[in-house]
């Protein structure tokens, strides 16, 4: 069985969860509290060198880091990925657009706001942030006015991978009000959840 | 015939470059400078609405970006992706590390230091980029101790990705000279610039 090692307030995490539940694989879950350094440790190293949560146990001494190459590895010859090796093409597109210029802002914004109450420590980076993340999220609405899912007209890797921390933006301070294509999408989304 | 929008100075353009040349594919290269917002304009966010370079136009009005998305696009039944469905994920894993711990540290500083010549501007910023870029080539050195290149025993996609910043990370203040591993995987990945 496989075993996740991830920490519950991480949407990198949640994405993982998210996947593996949908795809009803079972999984045993291992909580990593990333705020105590469990991540840091010579045990935890020794399974992603990187220091970064979550990680995927596939077979003992077999892990894979980076919460989006888990979607990919899980997600293929399933209608998560598309079989189009153009749409492959732009999932992945949108997986880096939300490793670089999504997560950077928006989930650091909320782990600085909500889950370590620093707003005032990182106020002036703070402020960077914000533009960086209303230009991405500016970026999502305008895909979404044309089309129901990122990649053709399905439900894919890419739709969970930015679902993850757009649905909890307003943790990190993002109004998602002006965000119409963007609420929508949040809300087909959901029928996915249960 | 594919037409590529880079900018002759960007790393991310060069991967591009890079295996187009390898797997003897012709294309047609656009300059888009992006130090006079030429990735800004109408015309251009209309093929990339995130505004970044490089972009691949596969055919009239079909349009690709994410340097690493157009790596895994082209590299698709080459030797340079694996057949593995493990060792593929791998790769991916490897992208997505280069695209969130290597490349908005060494690349960013390489841009503020010898592109924009703004060292002194950026010193403060600069400083926690150090730490973090030289993090990331510590990872790769403990890696590349062990084996000759980053997935498997040949030269993937996952090695472009990471040999475009970290061959010219001194220009970004980097200094390889404490990373042997490093310095030879270098060396090994010159034999396939020719």
């Amino acid at each position: 069985m496989y075993k996740l090692y991830d920490f519950l307030p991480s949407g990198n995490s949640y994405k993982v969860r998210l996947l593996l539940t949908q795809l009803q694989i079972p999984f045993t879950r291992i909580e990593v509290n990333i705020l105590n350094n469990e991540s840091r440790t010579p045990e935890f190293l020794a399974k992603n060198p990187n220091g970064k949560i979550p990680v995927l146990e596939i077979s003992p001494h077999q892990y894979l880091a980076e919460s989006n190459a888990i979607l990919f590895y899980l997600s293929q010859n399933t209608s998560y990925f598309p079989d189009n090796h153009f749409e492959q093409a732009q999932v992945m597109q949108w997986l880096f657009f939300e490793q670089y210029s999504h997560e950077p802002n928006i989930a650091t914004s909320r782990y600085w706001i909500s889950i370590l109450g620093k707003e005032r420590e990182y106020k002036q980076a703070l402020e960077q942030k914000q533009v960086l993340g209303y230009a991405a999220l500016n970026v999502m609405e305008n895909h979404l006015k044309k089309q129901d899912f990122f990649v053709g007209k399905t439900y894919t890797i890419a739709d969970i991978a930015l679902y993850a921390y757009t649905h909890v933006a307003e943790e990190g301070g993002f109004n998602l009000t002006k965000f119409p294509a963007i609420q929508a999408w949040l809300k087909r989304n959901e029928i996915f959840l249960d």
